[in-house]
């Protein structure tokens, strides 16, 4: 308990991600003043500005420069990702960049250069299931060893439905890229190889492969199927269960009431993300604030996790494409991750 | 989303419910700043100031009077909150009062008299259990009708153990009142009368009546029975089933992860009250700071909710004592709640 | 595995439980041969023992007398068994009595001490709780030790609805008297009192107390609370948690599948008492006619049981008309028992 | 309910599942007769026979020649399957022949061969999971529409341990083999190709695959992919949930009770198969007596089934030998099935 330090951030992109953050920080999370706000539409970013009490800067390399601004949120579309996080890596602020860290193996690596070469981590990606308790329990649970080392996990990733700008590889770079960040946390292994594996289409997939199974092969013997829907109607449903050699531990059914009626026993499913994973976001941007203001380096996912999940996701995009078994290669690590 | 107004709490009492009001409102909630503090020990609340970036007051009524101070969260021991709830009242300040509102029936009496007086509603009484997500799915699922209308209740509640200072009335005025005022909040009814019914001790009793059988009856005919064990030993517990005409509603089992190992699957139980409704507290000081700030009228449990928690808690004591069925007789209720 | 005896049986009273034990010793369990079926009504006795190839007889008194019959089920109107089952124990056979063994607590006594008269036990009452997976499964885990000394159960009887037939007081002697031997049986021990308390009647109540709350005292000062609800529509559902002092043991939720779609995860609640105790009734029979196959003395309640269901069921029925506590007084327990 | 008929049965093969079937129809089922018993150890049959009240025969060939014999039960050694059951079709008789058909693609061929030439099914074969409760309910689910048309299936075959005899082909040949008779039973469509995929060994897995991952693809476009796990330790544990369009249908977690202690919630995992599908046995053969007593044709699985399994099995064992997809070829489905 100390007197509270408030931590001054700059948020670029003002999409629903971005007003959600700006909500979080305004609103609920406490340490978090919202000084400034830039957009590509900058009708919009002074909009938003006003309401936040911040102020709005016509170009997103300007809220980085600023002297107002102690820490970066980037929030904006994918593709100017590098331009933002590197110039807060070159300007030494923190960066908390929503996924993906660029839309490029090849813009990953340039922003892993760019870190390395300032000499300690200033970046932190949106890869928020690392924050979420029954994440985190299942993870302890396996550190434990209550269930032996572990063997196998099956997965699950359901969504209610998609927007209509998805395209088939959207159902990896936006939906299985979190099962995969996810992966390589809980196991403390990178994946070495990836297959999808496609039954027929359900009549709501559209153009989209839907469902499908990514099977991820890690590095330490561990293998991860992964069923991926994202028009399955009846809720958001995320579930997993890992085996060990001696036994299992699953992701919980939290409802919070259940009810019985008309013959049945019945328990509510999260209707979208916001129900499943609403809180996670603020534990997560708390953890960062949190690391940020006490001058340590985050804990959570940084550059090199950003730059892991963008490999792996190109490697299941091609064996989406091709229906072949792909392997991953990956840089070397550098020794500042 | 609108620019930030920062809420100035002064908080009066600073054991173990008063620090950790002050950690939310310092490092958990925006828009709240600790500002003043008071101790009936000088000393403490000098460090906790200090801690929290505040002035200590050596007297709960001076910081009730200072300009500095918008609104009072009064934590400290159960005999000094009518003293400190009237000075709010005096003082037009809103005041968030842990329960109890107050010791007797007469002093929650004089501070009803106090509020009615000064024509708005200005305190809130600690009864958390409204702002649980579970309870409101449950109040939300009673009210859309779906399992028809209300007949009984059963609830347990069941604590690992109790502080060492618990005589047998704690089991009742510290505990069981949480499931009495959820119960006239849950079916927007009033108590008549109380029994409370006793099996043999558990060998983990020692001097309290452990565990005990409470029998509600509300003014509009429901039947609620309510277990009360304060020395369960395998965690804490709090359970509820509505039966309606139609069906029943229930608390869930919300378990995070299961485990599958050694021949059982198995969910954790909370092991304490912070497990189970840590988040909660978060809920109800957030939606208190936020009717403040709005100016509005708190939707919380106020001076009345109080007053009748304590009038039952006196009959349930009664019923203890004598083994009877008390009866319940509540004042008339002022127009203004 | 020895070559097989077979237990010819006379049945007495055809009605629904009378043809559904028919069906069960003809067509699902070995070792049981129907040899002779007796019904007030002799042209459905004639019809029913044609179907099972058995003989029919005029009168109940001549079937029990019958040398080809080795034991008796009584199956017929509850006024009628003190007459069979006296006549059994004349006789010396083995007699199995639907519930209720008699209809009066001296018609009780009288077969008692007929039974003490013969100097073996001869008589099983039809509670077939005592067999049925999950209610074995609880009192195995209480007496293993695993939750500690029992200190308190809560039970929950409910019925989609009840017969046409149904006058108050079947709700306590043919609905709660099944609670009431389980009860006696789970935790050995008889009832010392009882009460009833009624809420708000069910819309769907006509002229029954429906529902209502039986509280039973035991004589080793376990307390018990029952509800009893007979028109609730959404399924029969029997529930049951005992306290003890280290845990609780619960009857399951003993869903074959559950179902995802439409925003819930559902199980189905059994439609009646054959979803639920289908089953349970084969065990019934089959260790019954084991016991008598093996010439050993059933484990199985017996007259003792019968007669002390019949005291307690009366003191409910008092309870419930005149809204006191009403004590049992039992006579003396013979040694036989 | 009409006049019981005995089915006189002869059994070959007395060891742990012709003895448990002994019993059965000795203990457990009415209108069963064992009346002849065969064995490739003379002194193990006399025994045996003794003890059922049946006659040894020296050879099975002459049991089932034999007057006294209505139908036939194969439970000898797998090799020596074709031998009886193609007598058994040549004398006419109605045969269950426990799993597997026939050891060999051919064997099973000329089997379907007899039988066809004899004009009518006489066959059935032991793949009890039909006759679950819990599959049935499933499949009943899936039927009604209610979660849509069916796209993937995950499965999970957990035992806590295997026989020491396991080869590494018997995890696929003896136990997988029930998931694909299941999986062809589910979804009426028969399996066009499979892969095993494998994670590392557990270090319980001895010289075994263990655990492993087979995908089955259906011809109806289905995919299911399946754990196996030989040696888990934790109990016997059979998981299944099938993805629909608009939702999905899983096995319960049938736990009879649950028992809070200690920090959980918990509910007991089956020890092995008896646990789970103890009773299933029972219901497989009440429905194939019933079929051979009705005159009419086993609903269950007959001689298609046996083959179509023996040729996936032989595709699995090929594909976990050399980790390629294996395409399934079957031969042309007579009309007979």
């Amino acid at each position: 308990m100390t007197a509270p330090t408030t931590l001054r951030v700059g948020v670029i992109g003002t999409g629903m991600i971005g007003r959600d953050h700006i909500r979080r920080m305004t609103t609920v999370l406490s340490g978090l003043a919202v000084v400034a706000v830039a957009d590509v539409d900058p009708t919009v970013a002074e909009r938003v500005a006003a309401e936040a009490g911040a102020v709005a800067f016509p170009d997103g390399l300007d809220l980085i420069a600023a002297d107002s601004v102690d820490a970066v949120l980037v929030c904006s579309w994918g593709g100017t990702h590098e331009r933002y996080v590197l110039a807060a890596i070159a300007a030494g602020k923190p960066v908390f960049c929503e996924k993906p860290l660029a839309t490029t193996e090849k813009a990953c690596l340039r922003i892993m250069a760019a870190e390395v070469a300032h000499g300690s981590r200033l970046v932190q990606v949106g890869y928020m299931r690392r924050y979420d308790a029954a994440y985190l329990a299942m993870k302890q649970t396996l550190e434990s060893g209550a269930i032996g080392a572990p063997l196998m996990m099956h997965c699950a990733h359901r969504n209610a439905g998609v927007p209509a700008f998805y395209e088939p590889e959207n159902t990896i770079t936006d939906t299985a890229v979190h099962e995969i960040d996810m992966v390589r946390w809980m196991f403390g292994s990178e994946i070495a190889a990836v297959r999808v594996l496609r039954p027929r289409a359900s009549r709501n997939a559209g153009d989209l492969p839907d469902p499908m199974l990514i099977v991820l092969e890690l590095a330490n013997g561990v293998l991860v199927d992964v069923e991926i829907s994202v028009n399955v109607r009846y809720g958001y449903d995320i579930r997993g269960e890992i085996l060990g050699e001696d036994g299992t531990v699953s992701l919980g059914d939290p409802g919070l009431i259940s009810v019985r009626r008309a013959g049945r026993v019945a328990t509510p499913v999260p209707a979208d993300w916001r129900d499943r994973f609403g809180s996670t976001y603020d534990v997560e941007l708390r953890a960062w604030a949190d690391s940020v203001l006490g001058g340590g380096v985050s804990g959570g996912p940084g550059t090199w996790d950003g730059y892991a999940a963008a490999v792996v996701s190109d490697a299941a995009v091609r064996a989406l494409r091709t229906g072949e078994r792909i392997e991953v290669t990956l840089a070397e690590r550098p020794g500042l991750y």
